[in-house]
């Protein structure tokens, strides 16, 4: 009950790369039949992956991942329209790769602020309405929050932006294929996509680039995907990724809504067997995939490998921030404190999971959690 | 015989990859046994990658391919050394990717010097030692040339720009899997390895960075791979070059004898058998699989095209440079006319290739040439 931080591929995908990998390795940059039909299929891929977010094939940019697209789209629009303004609005609950790429430019003549949330980690419109001003040249807000779930007003906040002419950035790893996306509904200028996130392979994602959007390239060699990002294209990962995309648009709603029953009885059956145990992120406003669940006077960590030996993998927060073993900024940004945030557990279900899973997790967390308290010197009387 | 415009993956690769995607899709920075799993599997494949070149494991930094190992390596140790001094020195026959990056460098405070070669395409070692000074950072010539084949002396290259503290970076691209390559011996700071030249997975690649040697990352995120290269790893595209090069450490000998008998026979029986062809690169210190050939009087591009219809592949430059149609800089650099160049013919061997193939365009080729000649209005009389 992992798979935010890494997903099975979907065996579909798989035969579609392979193919790829041993009969169409053709260069799409050549100049004969081999490179022509690599061309059709690379083309072919980027209408698939637009068709998922109900863009034009043309503002679809490949990359080797969600990080590398947020890296071209902040980094890249920042830069390229510098002129506009030095002002960069990122919201509190971002992944680790916005944070740090925002970082990165507040070292290069950028101001980074960032916008507040509230308890459930919505952003507040109103705040953010404050904070864009003409010097605004970015404002970036995540789709939905691959932690605590949480799904964020885009449409709102992209609107806000434009008021003052900003860029608005919205990655959406997290929400890829767990709720419909329409960039042309949303009005969003970029988007970060991803690849593991629909089931395709890892090392591969896009960047939707509205049309008439200017970036500067953040990857610079030959010159693919019209200049925006070099290197020769990984066609194999990106017929797979369009396979992915292809399934998640015929299957998702149909699994977004088994995910949905199976997280609520998960998330109704922790929160009865345990007491003093509370839903981090928004009740409803929230990824059909994700549970985020804090106990008092307990560390997750502690909680995780006690899981972990009875076959049960989760996550304490985001894989990617794992390292650190600091306390969530997530949580911390919803107002949770320091021990709060240490004692949260992030399930995220996919295709794998069934309903015999939710209830064994049910079955087995109840003993772990009174056991670990049992030994916390924090714990209550009553709860030991 | 397309092969340095992209290869097969090996199916021993592919089967590696497969068991990656459905079985190990851990992240590796995840705290539970899936993400314990994930991480040995990313540490014994950078061991057999390093293993390849003759490094220690550490030294190994995963990409998403080698045009981004070219923009860690070059740009990452220009920007993070830049106190060193801020003059570049690249070599005038490197691949696109270390032109532009160079070039994206002049516009950020650091001057370029370019390193002339000879009409094989060699370096002149004299002229970089007059231009290697102390202001120098780094110095970047490529291990092969993968258009013309001509291997340079890179030991000797990177003593000149040790000799006044620069760093030396050389992409090992096409001569990945060609060659031995021990980074010790040679002494350089970085090279870039690419996967799918040793018919590993597109989409992936490597920086080796000597122990001590100080990058600036290119990828911002959540400080993977020590921090060097943000992004969640893309382990089966890692695996998959990691057993490539396991292969390669095992077969390239054999396999590379095979290819240099083809390649002689390839390029014995093309300049026998029509007139006023010549030789590009150099005629010993040559990839095995590489054969340049350039006619008189026609223009690469028709010849391709004619040769596809026969079912024939190859390219008339990089093909990361074929978009452009401009003569090959490679070969302009060897003291090329501009209609010289645009009349040569690159074949790229490959283990897909065979005898039968090599004799099957000795037979077409000649009769291509004629034809074309007759047909162009620069052709003298005699050769109609």
């Amino acid at each position: 009950m992992d798979n935010g931080a890494g997903k099975p591929v979907d065996p579909r995908v798989i035969q579609e790369m392979n193919r790829i990998h041993t009969e169409t390795y053709g260069n799409p940059a050549s100049f004969h039949n081999r490179g022509f039909e690599s061309l059709k299929i690379l083309n072919d891929s980027r209408a698939k992956v637009a068709g998922l977010i109900n863009a034009e094939p043309g503002e679809i940019t490949f990359t080797a991942g969600a990080t590398e697209a947020n890296n071209l789209g902040i980094i890249g629009a920042a830069k390229r329209n510098k002129k506009k303004g030095t002002k960069i609005i990122i919201s509190a609950v971002e992944h680790i790769s916005v944070i740090n790429i925002a970082k990165s430019l507040s070292r290069e003549g950028f101001s980074i602020e960032t916008c507040p949330v509230d308890e459930y980690g919505v952003i507040l419109l109103d705040e953010l309405e404050k904070l864009v001003d003409d010097n605004t040249v970015l404002v970036s807000v995540m789709t939905a929050n691959g932690e605590i779930g949480t799904i964020q007003p885009i449409k709102a906040a992209a609107e806000n932006a434009h008021k003052h002419d900003a860029i608005f950035h919205t990655d959406a790893t997290a929400a890829m294929g767990q709720i419909k996306i329409d960039v042309k509904d949303l009005d969003v200028d970029l988007m970060t996509l991803s690849s593991n996130d629909l089931y395709g392979p890892k090392g591969v994602g896009a960047l939707y680039i509205k049309k008439g959007v200017r970036v500067t390239p953040h990857m610079i060699g030959g010159g693919q995907e019209q200049g925006l990002r070099s290197g020769t294209e990984n066609l194999p990962g990106i017929v797979g990724m369009a396979k992915a995309a292809e399934i998640a648009l015929a299957e998702m709603e149909e699994e977004s809504k088994r995910l949905a029953v199976l997280r609520d009885s998960l998330i109704k059956g922790l929160l009865e067997a345990i007491p003093e145990s509370y839903l981090n992120g928004h009740p409803e406003k929230r990824l059909p995939n994700n549970a985020n669940i804090r106990y008092s006077y307990i560390e997750g960590e502690a909680l995780i490998m006690d899981l972990d030996a009875e076959g049960i993998q989760i996550s304490s927060g985001s894989a990617c921030a794992a390292k650190t073993l600091e306390p969530s900024l997530t949580l911390l940004a919803c107002g949770l404190k320091h021990e709060e945030a240490h004692g949260s557990l992030v399930f995220t279900l996919g295709k794998n999971n069934n309903r015999r899973q939710v209830e064994y997790v049910v079955d087995k967390l109840p003993g772990i959690v009174k056991r670990l308290r049992a030994m916390s010197p924090l714990t209550p009387e009553e709860l030991r």
